[in-house]
């Protein structure tokens, strides 16, 4: 498709040897130079339990390290949202959270929670297109209406009325529900923010994960 | 200079008896029923310090109460972000707060803080200028600066980079400064969400505040 | 909740004597220097009028005092809109001003006529709902569904069509009234952008009115 | 290049009767129905003049005669603003009202003000250019600065500043000169809602002007 | 109107000789420089069809024929699009071009594609109304339809779903001519952004034809 | 972190099968019914050589098969734009499509060149990175020049001027390069819209390549 080998057109540019996009991910967590303070015992343990259940540190609880009472403060607010009991799945809550994500562009929580949902899935395809554009996904009413509910929510709050709550009751979801998606979806408006002011960079172990 | 009382215009109309805009606010807290939990010792000692130093028990706590673990985690982030030592002073804290909900449009948030802002910098109109429009303020090039990241932040997170941090820098904060005005502005964007999402009613008492 | 006294932490700064955020607002009217032309006689009543009744002159017409012709059009087109027989009620047409300049975020216009709103309703809540955001605001059907027509007509024109003035005459509107409402937002739309233009500063004495 | 007249593809449909896209355009000037008063004499007088001088009587004062008070106002703002003596020509204010109401998509405006343009200039092209993005007309840094200024008090009137007005004064513009930019924005703000709430349709006449 | 003979305003500004705000249009077609290649015979035969048939080579071809082979692909792509047989009309067509180069403000494409509009209607202000703002035209249902979906397709194409084709379907458009609409509306969300990346430049001759 | 057994609370939803979230994408390629032509020798010739080459035909060459002109002029610019000699490298072609993919968060597109980015950087991080936010990535200052011009391109065209262009010539980038990163950006533009308009799917292998 391409012979115009005589043209005397621009030379083929030679094959740059590129650093990576991600350079420095695992070591360089966020642009800020927060002074480490040491762990409290309770946190240490949790960095111990992460490091056995993942194999690592998530880079986020590296970021809120540098104050132990914000780090707890996350960790408790972060692990009752996503794993306590909720009418909600985890996979529902994950997707809640890739779908605000691509919605504010944040490159932390695309990467990290993208993981969760093709893992939690099993559907690798799911996870990317959470990321990509949710519309275009084959998803029950349920979870659509879900998502439509946590962009809405996003891109405009001050819109959100009782039409839209109504919306997700027709859908099946109870009260709780609602607050528990109104929670999750805030909880990455949130998020998505402090990791875009600081830069955080997602541990490169996310990208191959649940492919 | 109205004076047309000849004319054969539409009739003036009666002026209506009108419900107040905020009827219910301190009743009804929020759009979703929510079967309350006893609230454990520790957060029922904090409910009794807050009607004790705030005269109530602000509708955002009562709102979290179903749930004594998320009620816990919300009071411990609030209280670490709002009233924990920090480069930023409270005042300017809660002008993030309110500059943040301004951009959402958060009815709950901007009643609550705007009567902090007014009552913290003693200065009424500071108050109306946050939830107004804050670029038309008397601010410092400082305040000015903070207030110009967290609006960016909250609008178009995608796009803060090293240029923001940097103007962040020339004003004087610090990068433990940054963190602290990303996390708070981030704190709001999620809770002006949750407010939103539920049709969360601030206490009528805000209102009158710092007046 | 804050108690972290052996924490090194940073100092917590000390309360900064500020100036006001709307020094100078009685005095600086606008940002633009515009000789004074001395008032003709019929604009020099008005003038003293408006010092009997509301006990000062609204600034706005103090910017448009250095040409006595703009002054009087201005003055007539007012007081016409906003005072002249009509379907809406003043509130009303209050109520309308508000919301056109909270989607403006227009300082000047949302300070004197939230005090009108504020005053004519008895409702002080009224007034910040309509400046905050007025789909949190306890309204009757045919007040939301004039400040949706109100509103779409500030943000995006052109889309407006048959079907918005339909929606009106269904909540119960007339033509005129269809009429008044566009007119009405139509003003605010020009003086949101006059005042915003010149950083046209509102008498401060609004901010406490009807509170 | 089009030769496939074996191809079995779908039918070329015939060319089908339309009716003008402007129908009814000269007659019903708006879609309100809005009882006629008899003009007051000075008002007749000022139809007929335009009459005299334009060869018909534009819409938008049919429009506003319904109401001798609001048609009064109308037309001495808009004269005083768009004839009287001012440091932009009329030109200049007639391009700002043709990049305002470009920007509001506002079919009256463009037809009327785009007329005028090409007319006063002399140039069919600034008027099409003024309609179309005034950007990529060929324009004096002077008419260049004013139009960005029109722009941005239109687009996004609460981010207009300081700066914004400096750099109208970098350009030659004085102080007056940059009430006159406000106050011709404005007030094209103002008609294009007017206009697009009401549908006004403007004379037909105006399409082939200037051409 | 404007009797203000005595007043001591600005004074009126001499009419300023201008040059075209299209100055150099028919010369200078991009603001790249870019070395021509000499035509190969079957686009040179091509360019003579133009002069024969339209008077002029449009400058968009002269602007490819720096590189044969994307001229090449332009003028297939180009002619299959617009020319070829299709369930919509060839005015419908350029409808739908006219429609996508408002929206995105393009010069190009709004001239010569507003000039063919006016041709092949008949009718001189459907060709305005389409680049002014199509809501405000008398169409057809279907017209209306099809330039709907072209609008939301240009404006936000990721939130293109089964119920906008559904839509056009019910307006009589087959999947065929669904395909095709998508067709054109996206090759001008291509050619109106090759236009502006390169200042591209319509043949003057344009914005007199139809009138 | 979860440990409440005793709550009673919501239960904990069972795990549901699921549907693959991308379910049928291989097989119904778009939501248009288009009767498959036979295809052209040349064609068919050049679908052999995809099936050679990469394993699998392009489900975009399939989509566009029902019209053998539609599909030759496709392939013709298509071929010229990514793969015929430049002053781009074709990985940077291939970001600038994923980039602008990106911006209208077009499934088919971010897929397909997605894949290529990962292969062509042999860094499946910049793959997912130029998806994500490219803003985040480590690029060279030429890299991000041009990808800047992509998306304000994609977002803006209309205020795309000369200025833009000098950045781009500072950055190292000739006219003709220029050129080429528009017809790049302007390409991706239109088939990301054709892609959305007709929910078109990529080939399910491209999700795992390069990874």
């Amino acid at each position: 498709m391409a012979k115009r080998s005589g043209k005397t057109g621009p030379a083929k540019p030679k094959p740059q040897p590129r650093v990576s996009a991600a350079l420095g991910d695992d070591s360089e967590i966020t642009a800020l130079e927060l002074p480490l303070a040491p762990l409290p015992p309770d946190m240490a343990a949790y960095f111990d339990k992460c490091r056995e259940k993942l194999g690592f540190v998530p880079n986020v609880l590296k970021a809120y390290a540098f104050d132990p009472a914000k780090l707890a403060a996350f960790v408790a607010m972060y692990n009752d949202l996503m794993l306590a009991p909720s009418g909600l799945s985890k996979l529902e809550r994950e997707m809640i959270a890739v779908v605000v994500s691509s919605q504010n562009r944040c490159y932390y929580c695309l990467a990290a929670h993208g993981a969760a949902v093709r893992q939690l899935a099993g559907d690798p395809v799911l996870g990317e297109l959470m990321a990509m554009n949710y519309r275009a996904a084959r998803l029950s009413e349920r979870e659509r209406a879900m998502l439509d509910f946590a962009v809405k929510l996003t891109a405009e709050p001050w819109r959100v009325e009782e039409e839209d709550r109504a919306a997700l009751r027709r859908s099946g979801f109870s009260d709780r529900d609602i607050w528990d998606i109104a929670a999750v979806a805030g909880f990455f408006n949130m998020s998505n923010r402090v990791a875009s002011a600081t830069d955080m960079r997602p541990n490169s172990v996310y990208h191959g994960q649940g492919r």
